[in-house]
């Protein structure tokens, strides 16, 4: 096969691949990133390009048509046959909010993580002093660690690698018989992870990771101290492979080397906070001796390199749910090779180790309230329960709460439309951007506003569809024979562009909410349980910061139950991998957790789809499970 | 530093070397491999050469007095200081019998091996069938393949290495969910070794291998069965860097890299064994899931890179006496890297997993029967015992029995001499070769033989020293002032040279016998015994096939006791590996062997020198101790 190069415009930059490379990856190789939600696979159309010269062969996929009258193609369905010449339009490209390597600050608190645990890390660091040998006392030095080891109180023979062994007699003897013990608690066994010559300063970190489909959070932690030291979130860098996780999936069993590539991208993301992390603290990666994670069944499976196939496929089955420890070393993680990487167990495919981290960190499964806890993410997980019984399903909402597969759709920064005002009469708009900045486009919160305050104004009716004899135009038709509503003029925007609503995304975003609620119901259904019967409803993950619980109860996202009963919880996801992380007897109860666990798989029998149907109206079609918003 | 050639006669082959590096490394170098028994300190004089040009700068060392006249140097003493022209002289190369890499077949037989335990073996291969899943029985794969082992009998989790983990979805679907599990059991986790799709043959192999100072003997066993399919011996290829324990420790800490050389070459040496056994046998590589040694504390301590430093040094500790379990790929053996490599664990310094496997094999330590379990090796171990108590020591015997330190001395091979008659009036010898070869040494039961009829005879007096005034041309002075006494003409001899005993010679064999009878004494003395209640005397070690008792009471060697109680037990280290490879419960008697057994140390106190000194007339100083031999 031959090499050819491609040049891209206007970067004016050049790269040499072989024939038959997607326009995509030889953009990626030259160093500009264009835009993907759907893993390559040519159905989301963001990645148009225009081949100004050279031969292309072009395998069409779904362009959008007023880009097809121009000569645009799919960069990802588009295959080179010769030199070529590219432009690549401001639209196509990962933009300033979009790039991934960006990471951001945390800044969450959580004063009581530990109330109830106590303080015994995955791996500890201490001094130790051994009593000198002689010839009445001759035992062999390991045996006389283990016996200064056993009267600080941990029982039973540790594990020594080959290596701690081969300068154990060294490193005893050139401390004097002080030393300084690194001791990793996994599977029951005590491990020897570290041991140094004398009494070195107490320096003991871990990390505890949230591995999102959307965004990877680290918080790093003082082992000694129960402290979290700092905290930093990126965008999960899976996502240029696609938006969910079933593009990733598809991309990871579709793509030859795919799964590499996508476990290669989150190992790069974690490395990338945690290098962030360590590199302000002043902390050697040699001290980072434990990684909790927990993360969806998905993530779980990409991020140890396992093959998430038949999470996909019909009867969805992971290759593993309680996931065995690794070595970061293994996993190519930048901190102490020999430090345990310990990942949250999972429930089944669609409920993963983030949902039995929530369940731990908010302690429902140990009180007597019934208890909702919903993740409003691209799964749309949420489990059911107290400390008799839990159940869960994951209904499939889709990313559009995220920002994913609407026009405008972003995820909640700065820029991010928030709030929406819409006057009854002229149908002017006053729109809110988060950080007070010119508006980009709008993230979830936003999205839940604008269709309430849509709906009632009267642009659209119960089903979603724009009421056209309003008379304002904002409303306009558009050259897809779409119709759409302008939030903002281009005047005000931040790229000079209108910034709309099509009648298409307000579908979207109606199936996504009736797919949570049809899953409350459902599951609620499967116990003979009524919504009045919960006592409290717990909103997990980032996106519920944003949330105003009026609005999501007014389009029908969530139940309509008193405001009192609802409480935002964070990102649960995090706070379970770091209870776990500081504490054996959590990552204990988040194994019972996720065994005692029913899962409920929706896709099994009518009920959900019903609950689905019915949903699809604003709020609902039984508008008296909404008494509030009837009234 | 410049390099220098160095050229080396009669076989004309050329090195170059760093200035400063010994003619000894020069002579390995171009592969001409020089005796050595002390480990390079040039106190052998063994490896004397001739520098016929060139600048050297020789250290001295013990140069034999009439190679010193001569000129000779010994190559490990002399460094190179420019280009040199060497002679080796063919007595100071390891001839023939002496190469390390010659491997040599086993004849002996172990018919009730594993009598009184069950084939429970530390890896076990076998076929296990999955329930496919459905959506109403979707666990995953793992925890699929975890309830099946149950239901066969395998209770816990198994743990999982991440390549196995990665493939194991697949693995599963291609075989139908009929798969070929190898199990490993180690530290009382099951460990998932290997997964093979479908049922495939259940071909499993284990080795068992006794790593001795001088030889090293590997069984190959049958995993399914228990059958030994093979089985083979060779030298130890750290031979070259001294005869016994304490010349190799020497090595080992005080040249540059010793330690490395050291480990290597047993590696190397097992690697041999395993590829001669392996291809003879037709078995891959992969089909051996199990290593289960036993040696003494150096030689165990060498084999995992351990510095075996503190063993030599007062208060003489291990680093270890309980080895951790290894991966067979982090020591470089030749086997499945994933197999376990288990080490018996050793008592003390000098008393090893040899021993301990011995005990084990013996039954000694579940039996009613006092028993005295005497392994005459370099160290001379001995255990003392009954199910009751066992308490052990080792009396530093030297190698003289195995030959070393003795002019003509050799092992128990082709060519060695072993019964000697002589006539009392004419003290003409006739000697029995092994193999019915021309005579070329002497090795251990010869040279007892040989000691025992020279006192008889009466050439040698109580204290060992010649009888000059005999008559016999055989009696004669040596140029170093010594005396010698010619036990085969060279017209007889293989070499043509004269095969002699020196008084020196007579002198060390004595201070070997008087060890291992005091070290007998001694453990009695702690215990408060007399000779007379032990009720048997089990011989281990290859020297004892050809030891003959009446002579090694004769000499007073062995205690004066019964024939009838004596018992010959073959290589019991080999024997108690196999055992604990081929059954879990053998292992964990072996660890409380080695835990429950007293050490005796026997340079603490004045007792072992006492009985050491009395025991070097032949056979006693007291003649009530041997009435059989008074008689």
């Amino acid at each position: 096969m031959g090499k050819f190069s491609v040049i891209f415009f206007p970067d004016n930059v050049a790269t040499q691949v072989e024939e038959g490379t997607s326009l995509f990856k030889a953009a990626s190789q030259a160093g500009i990133e264009l835009k993907s939600t759907c893993g390559n696979r040519g159905t989301c159309g963001r990645c148009a390009v225009l081949v100004k010269e050279g031969k292309v062969h072009a395998s069409g996929g779904n362009v959008p048509a007023r880009l097809r009258r121009a000569g645009y193609v799919l960069a990802c369905q588009t295959f080179v046959e010769g030199n070529v010449v590219v432009e690549v339009p401001r639209d196509s490209r990962l933009d300033e909010h979009q790039v991934l390597v960006a990471s951001f600050e945390l800044r969450e608190e959580e004063a009581d993580l530990l109330a109830g645990y106590e303080l015994e890390p995955v791996s500890r660091k201490f001094h130790i002093e051994l009593p000198p040998p002689s010839v009445s006392d001759n035992t062999g030095d390991l045996e006389r660690l283990a016996t200064a080891l056993r009267r600080q109180g941990y029982a039973g023979e540790p594990q020594v690698g080959l290596s701690t062994l081969r300068s154990l007699a060294e490193t005893l003897r050139s401390g004097a018989w002080r030393a300084t013990v690194t001791l990793a608690a996994t599977n029951g066994a005590m491990e020897l992870l570290a041991l140094a010559p004398g009494k070195v300063p107490l320096r003991n970190f871990g990390l505890a990771v949230d591995i999102g489909t959307t965004t990877v959070v680290a918080h790093l932690v003082d082992l000694n101290t129960g402290v979290t030291v700092d905290k930093r979130g990126t965008y999960n860098r899976q996502a240029r492979y696609g938006d969910d996780v079933i593009s990733r999936i598809v991309y990871a069993t579709e793509e030859k080397g795919g799964l590499d590539e996508l476990h290669k991208a989150v190992i790069d993301t974690i490395n990338e906070l945690t290098e962030e992390l360590l590199g302000r603290n002043q902390i050697a990666p040699e001290e980072v001796t434990a990684v909790v994670t927990a993360g969806n069944t998905t993530m779980a499976h990409l991020f140890l390199g396992l093959t998430p196939k038949y999470i996909r496929l019909k009867p969805y089955i992971p290759t593993a749910n309680a996931f065995p420890p690794v070595r970061a070393g293994d996993l190519g993680l930048a901190v102490n090779p020999g430090a345990w990487v310990l990942s949250f167990p999972a429930v089944a495919s669609y409920v993963g180790g983030d949902i039995v981290a929530g369940v731990l960190a908010t302690r429902m499964a140990k009180e007597e309230p019934l208890t909702l806890f919903i993740d409003i993410g691209t799964n749309g997980e949420m489990v059911l329960g107290n400390r008799d019984w839990l159940i869960s399903c994951a209904c499939s909402a889709g990313p559009a709460f995220e920002g994913g597969g609407i026009t405008f759709g972003m995820r909640a920064m700065k820029g991010a439309i928030e709030r929406v005002a819409i006057d009854p009469q002229t149908f002017e708009v006053e729109v809110k951007a988060i950080g007070g900045y010119r508006p980009i486009g709008i993230c979830g919160s936003g999205l839940i506003d604008l269709i309430a305050k849509l709906r009632r104004v009267g642009l659209i009716d119960r089903t979603g569809h724009f009421q056209r004899d309003k008379g304002t135009p904002r409303l306009r038709e558009t050259e897809d024979g779409d119709v759409e509503f302008v939030l903002v003029w281009g005047a005000q925007s931040e790229s000079g562009k209108d910034i709309v609503i099509t009648e298409s995304d307000i579908k979207t975003l109606i199936r996504s909410k009736g797919a949570v609620f049809a899953g409350v119901q459902s599951l609620l259904r499967t116990v003979g349980l009524e919504l009045a019967a919960i006592d409290r409803i717990l909103i997990a993950g980032g996106f519920g910061n944003y949330l105003n619980v009026a609005d999501a109860v007014e389009i029908g996202l969530l139940p309509d139950l008193p405001a009192t009963k609802y409480r935002f919880v964070g990102n649960t996801a995090v706070k379970g991998a770091k209870m776990g992380l500081l504490s054996r007897r959590a990552l204990e109860e988040a194994r019972e957790i996720a065994a005692r666990m029913a899962y409920v798989e929706l896709s099994v029998g009518t009920t959900f789809m019903d609950e689905f149907v019915s949903a699809l109206f604003l709020p609902h079609t039984d508008l008296s499970l909404f008494p509030s918003v009837k009234h």
